[in-house]
């Protein structure tokens, strides 16, 4: 069993998960390196430094380039990008759903034109796993249909059983595909993906079904696309207790500081989210006493750090002054500078939460900081 | 005196720059730093990876944004970078012949427009000494007039009469700062700047003028404009025997590996240029076999670093494809490797070029190299 439940206080669980490429303590934050890069020029080596125990790839942006079977050439993801490390590959569903063009779904999988030339491309279940068998990643995702919010309900509950029908399809491929002799990662996971929109029922009932397939870990998909924080919260708490209790659990990109704290209040043990880098763009950078606007004028001759709190290698030596100066000269080290800071907070925002767990303190930590993070000042 | 000479093969100089901010072994290499952040993601922590041991910033972009007054309200630039070895700012001359518009040239200095917002500038000797003084720099370079290329003879004789003048008033106008009390940088060191566009017998005379001036280090400015390099070469050969030989030389915005062992060659102490970075931009990386492009479909599977004799920290590491993955990708990743990769190898190349001096080798190293560096292969 890779997952180990420590302990728990209330809903929320303190475990680790071990994998051949490392043991990810939990509560954990996935690092996103779309295309095999962290935005803002960080390197894998960099993600050491920010405490990160998790990178996150983009399968349908590397089957697009440079394609997955040059990373299989080249030894897989982790000789390719130089992270030790576990990482996670989703299964490029929702990019197909979100990025692609004139997409056609069938029972057999989805037909689609590229974002970047047009060239049409079919991708189904057994597609997804085999081209995250060439990238090798620690942990592959089921290939999913992430219907759009809001949907009707029977469509949701029509696309929830065809998703349930590709999660079986998608253990069947990676089953065979483990034991070619080229695999590149011969113990891959794989995790299969609660849908049903914000319906409640449809959730609960695939969440059920799913259960029964016995993966290495759940996943919730297709939150965080628009709804309202509370629905998504209630959605999370009613499909936790159909979760299986001795897997891992994963919210799929998502979220603020905020969201994230009252995921794990309610089960979840991993997440992802491109917002560190996405904010950092914008000069907004996570603090402990909430976000603030490098661009802002009043940082003009600030010699302080971005967050007094923080150690981080960007707290520790630089200065808001000069940061606010590189972005407003849109110097390409006020973007890495920010982005290195705001995924540290994240690393270490998960650090504080297994503190917290371990200490049974997570209820006031939860209390002292959901609000205040996700707040501007 | 900064400057000891400690060695000399034929007119090849190798010695020393000593300095408040530590001694410079030369020849050496300036890595730009134009708006107080090298190009590519670097910071001042990284330069120090790259074995870099001088700094070069911009004096017209840093008194446009974030502006003069806030560096020197920060402590100056070594404080607001981080980066505690010698940093060299330039005059703003060269920026206020190339970069700005409607300029106007009087006995007084230059009025221009601002290149960002169009605002009116006046730059003198004295306003661009107190820019410098605010910046805090190791050296300050003189205000000069650049003389575009080609000129005529009568233009380019009358500018270097007011260059020299302007010279005088730099250095009466820096010794008044360096003694007031808010000086950020009481041992602020000046170097004076040859003109005189192609015409020799300018050059020589303009020379033999500045060397009486007493100043801490000299320049060659105003080439590597457009003239072809052995005009170049003729013009430093020919005013080289008339430079101090107890003080430093620096050959201003040179140039390619080759014209750098050229310019060695034939006295030269110091450089700068951009091409590093701006090379790494376009893929174009500099090798001890000679350039290649890494977005070359031949490196698409190429598990290599970018050069096997290299032990920069990007050689080390990453391989040519995954390199090339990040360049075609436009990812910033591919941006800071290519850049790291480039600066090291300038910097690397002077540390040859020393111990080739130390030797007394550097006929033989010159011989070998000064055509391969710059061969695209």
């Amino acid at each position: 069993m890779p997952y180990r439940l420590i302990k728990q206080e209330g809903a929320a669980r303190r475990g680790e998960f071990v994998t051949v490429h490392g043991t990810v303590q939990t509560p954990a934050f996935q690092n996103v390196a779309t295309a095999a890069a962290i935005k803002g020029g960080l390197s894998a080596l960099d993600l050491k430094e920010i405490r990160a125990q998790v990178m996150l790839c983009n399968t349908y942006h590397l089957h697009l380039r440079p394609g997955d079977q040059i990373v299989a050439d080249m030894g897989g993801l982790h000789k390719f990008t130089r992270w030790d490390g576990p990482i996670l590959t989703d299964s490029g569903g929702f990019q197909v759903f979100s990025l692609a063009k004139l997409r056609q779904i069938t029972e057999e999988g989805v037909t689609f034109n590229s974002h970047l030339d047009g060239h049409r491309i079919f991708m189904g279940p057994e597609q997804s796993m085999q081209i995250q068998a060439n990238l090798g990643s620690t942990i592959a995702m089921a290939f999913d249909e992430c219907v759009e919010n809001p949907a009707t309900y029977e469509y949701a509950k029509n696309s929830c059983a065809r998703t349930a029908r590709w999660l079986l399809r998608c253990k069947a491929e990676m089953a065979r595909l483990k034991h070619e002799e080229k695999a590149v990662n011969p113990d891959q996971l794989l995790f299969g993906i609660n849908q049903g929109c914000t319906f409640k029922d449809l959730r609960v009932e695939h969440m059920k079904q799913i259960a029964e397939y016995d993966l290495d870990g759940y996943a919730i998909g297709g939150l965080a696309v628009g709804e309202p924080a509370e629905v998504m919260y209630d959605i999370i708490s009613a499909v936790e207790p159909y979760a299986p209790k001795d897997k891992i659990r994963y919210l799929m990109g998502v979220g603020t500081p905020g969201n994230i704290i009252e995921g794990v209040y309610r089960g979840v043990d991993l997440f992802d989210c491109v917002m560190p880098s996405r904010n950092a763009r914008h000069g907004h950078l996570f603090t402990w006493n909430g976000i603030i606007n490098i661009k802002n004028l009043k940082y003009e001759r600030d010699e302080s750090p971005i967050d007094p709190h923080c150690d981080c290698p960007v707290c520790r030596n630089f200065s808001r002054a000069y940061i606010r100066h590189l972005q407003k000269a849109d110097e390409m080290l006020g973007m890495r500078l920010a982005v290195m800071h705001n995924l540290y907070f994240y690393n270490h925002l998960m650090e504080r939460i297994r503190e917290a767990l371990d200490n049974g303190t997570f209820q006031q930590f939860h209390d002292t900081y959901v609000h205040r993070l996700d707040t501007r000042i």
